[in-house]
């Protein structure tokens, strides 16, 4: 059997593990107050080119979605999205559960159209009533999104234009981050993601940690106390070292991109093989989630044979499913699928 | 520099740290659905004698406490504790984040008295008002308390029985476990937890795992769709793996106790140097925490030569002092501490 | 100036008044345990042909909504509406705030099509990730709906069964519920919402209370210590008698049906001048609220002589307006009315 | 049989209840943008001195306690009260409901001392882990308190002095305000308080309205929004005109410091009563609420006689009884409490 069903199947890079074995019996202090999370933060900044921006460590993505969006938004305020970001979607109504609304918007392969977003905001301040309304005070997208597609720097620019416009907040989810940067076929830059918004996230647990997120605040807006608010939302680790060291290796060296490329690359041999045995793609993928059409017969007499994952019904008789390729993906695996297909 | 500042300034037991690393590139589903969870969870049940009881894996202590206590409260509901409780002064709120108010009783260093706690249940329903007052619906634990103390068995069964009789529920916070278990001063076991209370948790943290708590529900009474609200609560690991791992190397061969006893044999030898010097110890700990009144400018000098916390003031020229050992204390450690002292 | 800007911009109807002033010097317990609360709930009872109905009075519709949708949910659980829901609009987030998702579902004029809803839980139940997501608990109707529309019979016992196959609540909010059972073209009786639904509320506010909503449990199933939770949203009344003594009043001879009629009545002139003076309706409403599509510049004109409000855009040069009646709409405000158009 | 259970067994003093009698059918606004609210708003601003003041009418206490704190904290700040503070006790957890801690101090009957909680707030700050606990934000305090007793000028001078240096809030709850105001024993003035405090709110419900709280925002501090969060609270009410007429006939021709004085000169006599008669008075209470200590057995007898309350266990054989005045308390209501005691 062989695993393309996600990007987290697997432990951690070798070179992020080998570094907390060397680490392990230092005795360093908690809270990520050590010198291996300073370390990583600084390493963060220069690969960001951006000197002044606060980095933290946080577990796992929704837990980062939680803790940013509500402690950056105003009670008054919810969070536009488009109607499949992952917060809208599966995070099990965790943004609503700290009391904002999420205010979802039409989706293009999982893309917001700043069209669409200018739209929504003249038509909210437009509209007479819109004090009993929820205002929105932030815009949240995923980079790579949730369909592996990817906004050009252009638009992520007219994004922002229009947030600072209407003087509200641009958050980007980086879960994927890294196989973003590594795409073949994209103009953002890490650089150019600290610049554009207000805050982002580097995705550790799918880019070969065992866990972990950087939250990078761009622009000296960290929340007051943000330290106390994680704490209060049960998300700040004892161990921090955990998040430091892994973060610390993974800015070393270029590990992050390379982790990106070689997922990329593996990905666009995978998207050949797919395209080469007929599979129709409902949608172009620049990075490492990969979505064919398959007939439901097929799928199901595949899925003995390589592990997927399903995305949802395309028809009746077919359903989009996604193969995914990471850190650990190898030549053997797309050569064992090619053969299967 | 010697180090006795608490029990999570080092990485994980080798054991542990050794498996992570055996295990690292076999791919396995995510959410905590993998063979190595399957296997910690049995191998707990095992150990609490508790062949029915529901086991997940959470990341850390704040994390757990605040998910178990508000998925279990009704809305109407709060959670009884010793005013000197984790939840009701050091996790910043976190459980009045999920809308629950945590109801102060007494502390005697740091434990419940069960004939205080019978009066509070008592005056409370005697009270015509208490339908405009917060409910009581669970007492709420640490064993060890934050003071170092334990209970006794006789004292947890007369807890439990207030609870039956009021028809609330018994949590324990178990962050400190394995070194409540491991004293020398105790009859309560693992099984007897087990079957007293409705709800524990095993701390991994502080007892040589890397990250990482297990949640025992005792009596079929896991919370319905309890991993939706863990999610919600962002608290849902994607590398499930990282944390069944860890307790499955923790729980084979009696390794959570060889820890336990290891931090106790140390304490006790950390006890009996502070005795000999002639410190005065404000109460008695028989676990990994030790406690001794310093006179401030000591203090200060101390502080050069050997890290340890600070719990509060003694009075106007003394401060209370806490040192700590763990799996990683070494014999070292505490002739060097008693060469300085 | 005339106005048909909205149903509450008058005080009570005379007769509520009225008893307000007879009763006024009475000493009553509070909270709504006086003998007023009492009979109102037993008239209500009747009316309903629900003897064993609970009922609760609440202060206002967004406080009622939130109180009833928030302690009939699980904390898993969301509520689905229709997008035009006010809930979903008007509400300023008040679900949200409670930690509960707004699970929106498209609109038809204002009501949700039952096989839509049918559709949205089988692709929930279908989708594989679906513990990840937030699950429905619970349907939102309003009737009459923001659109002035009503359902049938039929659609509402549809809705009801599948809430019932899906082992969901249905709970319809009667804001202007009155205007609904009073409309000449409908099948809906009172005791008809009382059947097809497990909870509902009677509006006050809108027709011709000073303030007040009552909340109907149809099926002995008021959630336990619902006092204390409407006490914890702030949602109850010192001076209960207030709400007692008006819905005793409206559910005195008729009077809420008549107050219905009235206002229908006004309606159907009103609707008959519109129509006659060559408005373009863009949806039928057989209620109180009337809706006609303005050419902007016309609109600015009148809105110097009539008061009414303002829905949304219908085009670039067109608008949707509003014009209600209520208990208090006189003849002479539609001749009024007339003369202007 | 005779009433002195609560200042909210009545209805409306009758020139409250004259005013909507007399402006019932108008139609004017909703949501408080109506002219009798702005009416009421400036007599408001006049009485307290504070011309730059904001004020806006909620409907209750509760509810105005929770609106009041939730928007003027930031999400890690909690809210100091003395332990009997009404918030902290009879709110139903009203306060947690929004995610913010109450933080207890030591209350005197009633009443905050400076010293303690400047004691308080430097532990606080003094505490090395003070980052991992809720902030204090606030101090809320009651005036009159729950046991009727009164804060000197001097000492909310004090209080507000201690809050200022510690940039923290001061929020007083006058649900009895009217009350204290025209105690015979007080130098705290109307205008006092709108300087001394950020906030507080003049009570109605319990001082001649049928319902209705003014909040007064004294240092230009609304926060922004604050209508839309009060709406996310379920507490804007349509018909505004209800509070803000209401409020302008209690701020007509001084109608609040009559009802004050005539409860008060009620009280006194009341007290004169209580003490002629040998009652013991466990504390000294200046305004409408008027405490003793009543034998077990006696109090059973007089409960068939005349309504009062109880607020608890003196010891085992008495308890301590409350009885209050108000504005529609009688001459003939003290003579014959006078008969039957």
């Amino acid at each position: 059997m062989v695993s393309f069903e996600n990007d987290y199947t697997t432990g951690a890079h070798p070179q992020v593990l080998k570094r907390l074995l060397e680490t392990n019996l230092e005795a360093v202090s908690g809270y990520g107050s050590d010198a291996y999370c300073s370390s990583a933060r600084e390493k963060i900044r220069k690969a960001c080119a951006c000197p002044e921006a606060d980095v933290y460590f946080l577990v796992g993505g929704t837990q980062t979605n939680a803790v940013v969006i509500s402690t950056m938004l105003k009670n008054y305020e919810g969070v536009i999205t488009a109607a499949t970001g992952h917060i809208n979607v599966h995070e099990a109504g965790a943004i609503e559960y700290t009391g904002h609304k999420v205010l979802e918007i039409p989706h293009h392969n999982g893309k917001i159209n700043p069209q669409e977003l200018r739209d929504y905001l003249q038509v909210f301040y437009g509209d007479e009533t819109h004090e009993h309304m929820v205002f929105p005070g932030m815009v949240y997208l995923s980079h790579p999104t949730e369909y592996g597609t990817l906004y050009t720097k252009s638009e992520l620019e007219s994004i922002s234009a229009i947030c600072k416009a209407y003087h509200i907040q641009l958050y980007i989810d980086g879960a994927r981050l890294g196989y973003g940067l590594a795409s073949l076929d994209t103009d953002v830059t890490l650089e150019a993601i600290a610049e554009i918004c207000d805050v982002f996230y580097i995705g550790g647990t799918k880019v070969g940690a065992l866990c972990g997120e950087a939250v990078v605040f761009t622009k000296k807006n960290t929340p007051p106390h943000f330290i106390t608010m994680v704490k209060q939302h049960g998300a700040l680790l004892a161990k921090g070292r955990l998040l430091g060291i892994q973060f610390d290796a993974l800015f070393t060296e270029n590990l992050y991109w390379k982790i990106g490329r070689h997922a990329i690359e593996m990905a666009e041999q995978l998207k050949g093989v797919l395209k080469e045995k007929g599979y129709f793609m409902p949608w172009d993928s620049p990075t490492n989630q990969q979505f064919i059409v398959l007939e439901n017969e097929r799928m199901e007499k595949l899925k003995s044979q390589v592990k997927f994952s399903f995305v949802g019904k395309y028809d009746k008789t077919h359903t989009i499913a996604r193969f995914v390729t990471s850190w650990s993906t190898t030549q053997e695996d797309i050569e064992h699928l090619k053969k299967i297909l």
